[in-house]
């Protein structure tokens, strides 16, 4: 049985975005049956989980002993599991991979930065100095990628796990408005978020939270 | 015939640096022959590079009509073509594949943070600000990412495109001391550059820069 890792609890702005759903939606799709492992923040951080993911992080991915980590490297193990991941031909096969690595190292930086500087950067000062720049560098990158997809439905072929990991990156700004200005890419994250197995790998994510926010969590107005 | 694009000029302070440098190390360990189309800034934002680049960037590797972009992607490609960038074994093969992934996304962003901080923030209000937190991070995942390799020489038992690729985002950091902090990661990058492939790469790509800056480069001090 494959085990993976997700969080007991994260802000609400949060919830939705924990990279465990990407790889709940990979399994989803293939259809391959899995549990799920709740970690407290505290815990995520303490030996018994950085041996299996260094950084503290979440998700991994378990399976006869053997443990993986990196949301990209686990869509890219499953992915080799059973058809419906990648496609076939080897061509279209290795612009599936390009993209994956795409959307996590060309289009997530500029909206991690973004989610960065609108819940995480505390000083106004340095919020208000940021922002402008950080906002031009994702229009940059979206305009970009709207118009490398085109008119296509999917990166590559027919839908993927280049798909799958770019919809969940564009979700990391889904409490701004920017991705309204970029219909085709709006389109295509709904074309995305419709499959059955997203939707299922999303409640799957919610319905593991927690309630009840935990003791540590104090703040009285969190964005979200 | 392999062909991969490379920048006809960069600032001293990105020479040795610009990510063709990955793909060439990749090719010259594989003892694989490729050209080099050298690209102004200008060129590379323009229709006929966008169409295999989309974002404009470099490198792109091109290959019986056949065009990838995203280093990791071609990375990845490479070790396919041969052995000494992959191990043989499944399992370590997917902890290279993992690591290869940690160096882009979880290593490189406070890294390009860092160099963003120091080479591209104007404003000098939003620099002082910035850097601190910036800083603490870079700390913080190199801690981590110390602590992983352990006493080990290799981080995924041996050489590999994770290593390749960890090791050329380190130089990221290269214009601070901050790596020197972490002796095991100082030892680790002096490893990986001590390979002669690494050299051959390194010098064909300062070889390739043009000796004067193009007209529009009239910076009269720029950082390195």
């Amino acid at each position: 049985m494959i085990t993976i890792t997700a969080f007991k609890w994260v802000p609400p702005f949060a919830q939705g975005q924990v990279r465990d759903l990407r790889v709940r939606w990979a399994l989803e799709e293939l259809g391959l049956p899995y549990q799920v492992e709740r970690l407290g923040f505290s815990e995520s951080k303490k030996p018994p989980h950085r041996a299996r993911q260094p950084f503290g992080q979440v998700p991994t991915l378990e399976e006869d002993g053997e443990s993986l980590f990196e949301s990209g490297a686990i869509l890219l193990h499953l992915a080799g599991k059973g058809p419906g991941l990648l496609p076939a031909d080897p061509a279209a096969r290795r612009r599936a991979i390009t993209w994956l690595f795409a959307a996590l190292n060309t289009i997530e930086p500029p909206l991690a930065d973004l989610a960065e500087v609108d819940f995480f950067i505390e000083d106004e000062t340095l919020k208000a100095l940021r922002r402008p720049a950080v906002l031009e560098q994702v229009r940059l990158r979206l305009g970009e990628l709207q118009d490398a997809l085109g008119g296509r439905d999917w990166l590559a072929g027919e839908f993927s796990v280049a798909d799958l990991m770019m919809s969940t990156v564009l979700r990391i700004a889904g409490h701004t408005d920017v991705l309204a200005e970029f219909p085709a890419l709006t389109a295509f994250k709904a074309r995305c978020e419709a499959r059955p197995a997203f939707q299922t790998a999303l409640a799957g994510q919610l319905a593991d939270f927690d309630a009840e926010p935990p003791a540590w969590w104090a703040k009285p107005s969190q964005p979200g």
